[in-house]
């Protein structure tokens, strides 16, 4: 293991760390003391999520370079906060480093995440480094800490019947392209497919589309697709007590998503329901607000479709076929490499 | 491995969590949606602080019951919360967990946390479990927020040359109860240790010690002793760029700790210097407010202990005997298994 120990290894990844001008006025205490210090205030509230990240359940060394893996590790809890209609402000950082990861390695995760933070204009406030013994798995573990005007965070259970069912953008890239960087590998994937790869690999949460629709008003249930499209559905009819409809022919793929289903054989839809990882988010909202929220995302300029409808419970998720057969759609989530 | 599914095992861990009566009216949106969301108000800022502990590097089987790992992992993180004088609040949860982990351990663990959350009227309200393969080690990272008057923040920046340095209680028993636990075992341990034992098994962050300081008003440079007496000074040290003169014969040890150390015919003040792991507070305030600390510590019912000054830097540790010679502290930590 050639690297430096914890606290050298903490001051090197965080000496470079800048404070956005944004949060300035915001942050007391940065990182380096015991814990990090901001300042809150009347008529917000803060928004707190926390995800882990272990090697070879979530991610591998051939699909994802160590900067695709801080990236992802950051952008799955940016996901959280955008699915609440938050802005994302702080965020904390804990390494479980096996011996064979190296320094360099290390860095380049760093700037995966910096990179993606600044984007957002996030500042790393803290976190630990620990290292795993033995030839134990890479875990990365990312706390976000944002902000929504008090009030008015979007949760899972305000579907009702009768409700339309969006989704921000195209889902299935993420799954298509992690099937094939397993079958090809990072470094020997060809061209053609390197869009689905970084839809995998680089996955952009969608911070936009959540505070546009926390800014709207409308009664909006919402949740970020991490896990597929019918798993997050699942979350969305039970915490709502509600029956969701997707119906076959719209949920948006893109064209790559299709290319490499006809050549693989296998039904691009799959990727659509049970990919997960996209980190689109999908919602319900009032019938009579379509056409407010569409005026909304195109003055914002990002993409909303329409894909469903909601009906009288209890929690059920069904795929409405072009036929007009309904089919169940099950519970099940994205089993990463399982 | 006889277990639930992540949902089904989050379910049943989460569902007996109740929020105290004193946070009802701060926790907008709880455990089990996308996020939390925790009112802010003008006047409090918030702290935040994220540790990691693994099996084998902060703890082992032969030393630490489930129970005893999940108080530990959240005690860690209140004690950064004390140390910055703040009131803990709320807490996430992020497991990885190997195939070997029962659900009865899991159990175990989370109920070791809730009862330690309990003292403090804290929360859980989010977090995530993974699967580590293979024989990973089990890792349990832990989020806590709390919050603190604003501006009233301390960090271990503001030692000054003439302060008085203090700690918060005895140090080293929980360094003395790892040997004792390493020595027999945690099953085997004669009743005669079980208090040093203790001590590592179940440390008390001081959170009141914390808030009384925070309350004072007064110049306080604070940290908590998760590495041992030596590394945390020399981290005041460092960030006031002062040198720190601990007095030999006035750290304060248990009866237990020296006992121990005679039949071991080890060094009673290698476990308080370097031992660790004792979340005592030790800090540094202005000699003319000696008096006034020691009077709102004793109206507290809790102890304060006065061990030594602060001198001129540059940044440095040293420890003056009772002959009156002075020697080097050094900087080095607590390695725990290493």
């Amino acid at each position: 293991m050639k690297r430096r120990d914890e606290f050298g290894l903490i001051r090197l990844l965080t000496g470079g760390q800048h404070t956005p001008d944004a949060l300035a006025d915001r942050l007391v205490v940065g990182n380096g003391d015991d814990a990090a210090v901001m300042s809150g205030r009347t008529g917000y509230d803060w928004i707190a999520c926390c995800d882990t990240m272990v090697e070879h359940v979530h991610f591998a060394r051939r699909t994802m370079r160590p900067s695709d893996i801080g990236h992802k590790a950051l952008a799955a809890n940016i996901s959280d906060i955008a699915a609440m209609g938050g802005t994302p402000m702080f965020y904390l950082v804990s390494l479980g480093l096996p011996a064979s990861f190296e320094e360099a390695e290390i860095v380049e995760m760093y700037e995966g995440m910096s990179r993606l933070a600044d984007t957002y204009h996030m500042a790393l406030v803290g976190g630990d480094t620990v290292a795993i013994p033995g030839d134990g798995p890479l875990t990365v573990t990312v706390t976000v800490l944002g902000e929504v005007e008090a009030g008015r965070a979007l949760t899972r259970a305000a579907a009702k019947p009768g409700d339309r069912i969006f989704v921000t953008g195209p889902v299935g890239s993420s799954g298509a392209g992690l099937h094939a960087l397993l079958a090809w590998g990072i470094d020997e994937l060809p061209e053609r497919w390197q869009t689905i790869a970084e839809a995998h690999r680089l996955p952009m949460p969608q911070v936009t589309a959540g505070r546009v629709l926390g800014a709207s008003g409308v009664r909006v249930a919402l949740n970020d697709v991490s896990d597929g499209l019918a798993s997050e559905a699942w979350e969305i009819a039970e915490a709502s007590e509600a029956a969701l409809v997707l119906m076959e022919g719209s949920i948006p793929v893109t064209d790559d998503v299709v290319a490499y289903a006809t050549i693989t054989e296998l039904h691009a839809q799959d990727w659509a329901l049970y990919g997960g990882e996209d980190y689109q988010l999908i919602g319900c909202a009032p019938p009579d607000e379509q056409e407010r929220l569409n005026r909304a995302f195109q003055d914002a300029g990002i993409s909303l479709h329409w894909i469903g409808y909601v009906a009288e419970g209890p929690a059920d998720v069904r795929i409405r076929r072009i036929s007009g057969e309904e089919a169940p759609l099950a519970k099940k989530g994205y089993n990463h490499f399982q």
